[in-house]
């Protein structure tokens, strides 16, 4: 059993609590009390929330930073750029890009990341079975944090069109073949299963409820690319005279256990199936503006009931603080109104609901019986000091660098900043994409 | 005569260079060589970039931080809680709150601020003289930053209202009052003077002139607060029958030393007139976001000629870097397509042109007879691990975080990440905002 004293804490409420006493035994919290240090206690000193959940992820694209900010084009030049990177990883490449990507994760403050992942077999598109989901189980398991493999189903490289390129490495022939390897994979540890819809683009109507099926069968997450961009609309509109939106609903796939990611280009409709199925929405805000998909109306989904997560998507950008504030301030540029979330709800949106749309409902909060996953960000930078209140502050003010302390299931991951299990990420992440590119 | 060794630098081209010598004597940059390091030079590790302006800023504004977050809103609700501090400060609660900001400006990278200072006033409106100007400039001194004091003519209330609260501190009664103290104020050191016409909506259509004339006379930066909301454009045009605008065009205001800050909700027209006189428009994203002010036209007004600044304005944030790329990221949310502007002019804009628009034109190059203001940012975080071109990962990747060494006239004022003049900033920023609030 281990005695943390948080000097102060998020314990989910509208403001910080000063003083509270954590106690941990087996990797979950057994108890939380208000008080003084208790003797022999390891100090968390700031503001000590819990872990964060990185709700949408594609770790090799770390590899890409920098890299695709010359010239003008859209989404879909960018994804050019990506698709190069997509065509050079192997299982061990691979693995070392995400192991250093998931570091760097960890030192800002995640606990868990929902990695969405597609990039399953090889080069010349034979099969690698799960050798790839490996690989990224693994990086997890030595950057210390949670996963959940969100691993995709993705058979066209377009409403109606043929694979091409890179695009041969993410299929497995068929719905039925990808839930037969799906089914095949059941990693331990710290790590969970997940399914996920790369998109309408990229799964057609007819393979839809197979994924559906395995996901409720598994009562297992399921994620899908909504709308990101507004082309993805058009055409579904025009192969199936209705929106994805629409398509996902008439095949089951919305709901409690779903995450729809973006959700930027939404008609009235889309929004009442979201709200009204519960179905999560994870915002993507910093990928969100530099891949130009616009702003989502993620005040008018909440409302209509979607719970919200956040993701660093691209990781162009990993600083999930940056992403809670980013869909206020987004929100703020789009209606030219303040105040449309409370911190906490941000907060939630990064820690408790972000979790739970990734099948960890027992993460994400700091609580007797919850798992001890908790994050601590320090006040004392210039970017916190004399702000007020701390977790307005917190969640304006902070970034991925104030992040000090970082334990998960129990497990001191990152003290004092340095990560203790990755000796030096800023290395690893280079030499792995030297490696990668 | 010092030699610095800048492992990477930014000579103002698309791209960095590897080992670059640059020698300095009296503040000034008196050689730039490529090469290696010579025996005795003082290295920089990392990318070397000019000094960064911080074009807009109202210092005392640092002590919000946090505290408008809560509750919603509008920029006019959120004004009434920034008065609420504006009716405590004096002189020396104002200079130590300025102290402690221009520091954590200075751990930024920014080696000069444009101060936009209205607060000139005793709380009961009996005059102070220029004492408030003082001690920003002696503020700004002690941080170790160039300073130019835009005193701000402020006169009204609002369009045809009168003064009310704290805005009896901002009045001088006339436009001739005020420049006759403005005239009066003579700062030595690394401080300039220019004048600012606060808003059309504080300085009514007959008062404009003297200001525009003050300015003239002076060769001195004119900045003005312009149609950051839309209600200041309903009011003009309703007073006026023309936009903000067009009553500065027919006073003469706009022009290649004038400075107008947001520049959000502009016709065609106001854009055509704005580039056209080649007026610099300072963009201040992070804040036009956090006031829900809305995305300015900043491409059309670039392309029509306005060369561009960057400002951190209410200091909710104080990163440039951040408000460079966010011109790019906002755009791209604007019009759904990447690549607006290269990193290099990004980087121009928090660099050369925001020296200029302060009236610094020596400032902001890495040349022969340029002033040596040097910032240096770590590409050994994990931010910028790996990331590549260095150019496009600097201002795309890096935060105020990663600044770790700032010279200022070739003064070393920042090492290390450390500031050598101010001991403890964190704690110089908590104590002075205490005393604020």
């Amino acid at each position: 059993m281990t005695r943390y004293w948080a000097e102060h804490a998020w314990l989910g409420g509208d403001a910080t609590t000063a003083g509270v006493v954590i106690e941990v035994a087996d990797g979950v919290i057994t108890d939380v009390q208000l008080g003084p240090a208790p003797e022999g206690a390891v100090v968390l000193a700031g503001v000590t929330l819990p872990g964060m959940a990185n709700a949408h992820s594609h770790a090799f694209h770390r590899a890409l930073r920098g890299r695709t900010q010359r010239g003008g084009g859209t989404f879909w030049t960018w994804r050019e750029q990506m698709y190069a990177v997509a065509g050079h990883l192997t299982p061990d490449t691979y693995f070392a890009l995400a192991r250093a990507t998931y570091a760097e994760m960890a030192l800002a403050g995640v606990t868990c990341v929902g990695e969405f992942h597609y990039l399953h077999h090889d080069v010349d598109g034979s099969l690698l079975g799960n050798a790839m989901s490996d690989a990224l189980v693994a990086a997890a398991a030595e950057a210390g944090i949670r996963i959940t493999l969100l691993d995709a189903c993705y058979l066209t490289g377009g409403l109606g069109q043929p694979l091409a390129g890179p695009q041969l490495r993410f299929t497995d022939g068929s719905a039925a073949a990808w839930a037969s390897r799906v089914s095949a994979f059941a990693p331990g540890g710290l790590a969970r299963v997940g399914a996920a819809i790369h998109s309408v683009r990229a799964v057609p109507a007819d393979q839809l409820d197979p994924v559906v099926a395995w996901a409720r069968d598994h009562a297992a997450p399921l994620h899908v690319h909504l709308s990101e961009q507004v082309a993805e609309n058009d055409a579904c509109v025009a192969a199936y005279g209705m929106t994805p939106t629409e398509l996902l609903d008439k095949h089951g796939a919305l709901g409690p256990l779903t995450t729809a990611v973006h959700a930027t280009h939404l008609t009235a409709g889309d929004i009442a199936l979201l709200g009204g199925s519960r179905t999560t929405v994870c915002m993507c805000p910093t990928t969100e503006r530099d891949l130009a998909d616009g702003i989502g109306p993620a005040r008018t989904l909440a409302s209509a009931g979607s719970p919200l997560s956040v993701g660093s998507d691209s990781n162009a950008v990993i600083d999930l603080l940056e992403e809670a504030r980013a869909i206020e301030l987004d929100e703020r540029l789009r209606s030219q109104r303040r105040g449309h979330w409370r911190a906490a709800d941000l907060l939630g949106a990064a820690t408790t609901d972000g979790h739970a749309s990734l099948g960890w409902p027992e993460v994400g909060r700091i609580a007797r019986g919850a798992a001890a996953d908790l994050v601590t960000v320090t006040i004392d930078s210039v970017r916190l000091a004399g702000a007020s209140p701390l977790l307005e502050a917190t969640v304006f003010a902070a970034t991925a660098g104030d992040v000090r302390e970082v334990i998960v299931a129990g497990r001191r991951v990152v003290s004092g900043g340095r990560h203790l299990l990755v000796d030096d990420v800023p290395a690893a992440l280079a030499s792995s994409i030297a490696a990668a590119t």
